[in-house]
């Protein structure tokens, strides 16, 4: 029977300057989806989800993130019926702040239209995946999946139109991701935030944010450093994160430009300007959580330009 | 007695996505600032202000806008003492939003620099330029000084730190800029601003942001355009400006990319992708303005590549 397995990157979001506006994928960890014709079947069917520990995903198509993402494509074109399995092999941590669920629905849009011959374009399959994450996170939004899809460092101008845009890697530019061993549950991670913030720190953050942008555009990686501050989330998020300030000081300390919180955390992320800073702000970044008494796991990894890859 | 006469041109400032980061000046109007050395007095010495219609101007040293960015750079440079006549000729409307101050500030420090055989870049001038226009404003900041010290399209991350880039001006963007007849005090369009902001709102605002700047550098003017919205301050400020909705309307249906405040207004201006539109939407734009009694003017530009230039 025809099947196709692909393998979907891992992302994050927000980084540090554009809350719920920008994201980039990493190389490791991420999803494997499998999607498999099936003619003796009538629709979609999840088959198989492993990898999720003591957790349990739901095998029902329209309550599963890769279900609902794959369901609505095929629905789009007409081949609801068609018999097809999906299968999710989770291979990251979910609730890790690393766009689990957006890894799942890419992941299952680029199968099924492979599947299918790929009669739609890697941009159109967006909005499927935007709508099966919405089972997971509850709000329609592409800030995970987009750079999970595409690969790079997206822009969302908005998510209403899918106004989204592709950005610049500057060289050398190499990514430290710290994941904790801390739960923080996302609409915990929400809650904390407050639904207004303060004239005066949205200049600043703007200011901040359109030095980033421009820093990718110029390869200015001092820019990119100096631009690398969250004065409206970080601070109210980092009291979920246990040891928070410790990790960051060690990142910056070892030499990393900038370091945030990835996502809703409590993964913890650090850019660098070469693999080697990358690996030393990494196992700083572990050291301090273990000081906490957290254990953590370290991915070291250039920005990944592919996005989900068929394998 | 040697002589340097300068022209230090308008600006428009937050540019309906930087409030209070973003900058670009036009051709037309500025002010003529002369500064003359004289060895018959000792120091620094305003000796004309013209063109200030019914207002008058100090014309003390320290309170003067001019009078204290020319004065910090010639304390800085061990000069204070030396005999110069500064000669303040405004050619533009005050309280416009067209950075009537930061010009004149912007073209003493100029005037003075060169007289003394320009000791100092273009750059490093900044900072006095902006300490004379916080004698007008109360407030450190380059927006406007900026583009019309430097010209173009320029970012202020900071103003604490004047971190400031140029950024790139897409081919064939014009503007239209039209003063219309009405008084706003700075302060008076400070207090209309609530100090929050709904973090709903920031988030579409830095989508906006991010993607303005992604359209200068990538000569994306489609994007440009529809990145100009501003959620946050145009909606309060817009009541200061009799018919601004009727403005707005007419300029975007005469083809602008966008349309918004300039600076603290009464300004309005357009970004326009050809001169000719940017000449339809500000005669739009006045007749809009004429529809609620109100007379204006206008100005049709490229943005000004150059700033502050010798005469």
């Amino acid at each position: 029977m025809k099947e196709v397995r692909v393998f979907a990157p891992a992302t994050v979001a927000n980084v540090a300057v554009g809350f719920d506006i920008l994201g980039f994928a990493i190389n490791r960890p991420g999803d494997e989806i499998v999607a498999r014709l099936n003619p003796d079947i009538t629709g979609l069917k999840i088959v198989a989800i492993t990898g999720t520990g003591d957790k349990i995903l739901p095998t029902e198509v329209l309550e599963n993130t890769a279900g609902v993402a794959a369901y609505t494509l095929l629905k789009h074109l007409g081949k609801e019926d068609l018999g097809i399995e999906l299968e999710v092999h989770k291979k990251m941590p979910f609730g890790s702040g690393l766009g689990s669920s957006a890894a799942s629905a890419a992941g299952a849009v680029v199968a099924v239209n492979e599947l299918l011959g790929a009669p739609l374009s890697r941009e159109s399959l967006l909005y499927f995946s935007v709508l099966g994450e919405e089972v997971a996170d509850g709000s329609f939004h592409a800030d995970n999946v987009a750079p999970s899809l595409v690969g790079g460092i997206t822009l969302i101008r908005s998510n209403e139109s899918l106004d989204i845009h592709h950005l610049p890697v500057p060289q050398n530019l190499q990514v430290a991701v710290v994941h904790p061993d801390i739960e923080i549950l996302t609409r915990d991670a929400r809650a904390v935030l407050s639904d207004t913030i303060s004239l005066k720190k949205a200049i600043r953050q703007t200011g901040s944010l359109a030095s980033f942008i421009t820093a990718l555009y110029t390869n200015d990686l001092p820019l990119l450093g100096r631009s690398l501050e969250d004065h409206i989330v970080e601070p109210q998020r980092k009291q979920l994160i246990k040891g928070f300030d410790d990790v960051k000081k060690a990142a910056l300390e070892c030499g990393a430009l900038g370091c945030s919180i990835s996502g809703a955390g409590p993964s913890v992320f650090a850019l660098c300007d070469s693999g080697y800073l990358a690996q030393a702000a990494g196992q700083g970044m572990q050291e301090a959580f273990a000081l906490h008494g957290v254990n953590s796991q370290l991915y070291v990894s250039p920005i990944n330009q592919d996005g989900v890859v068929i394998l």
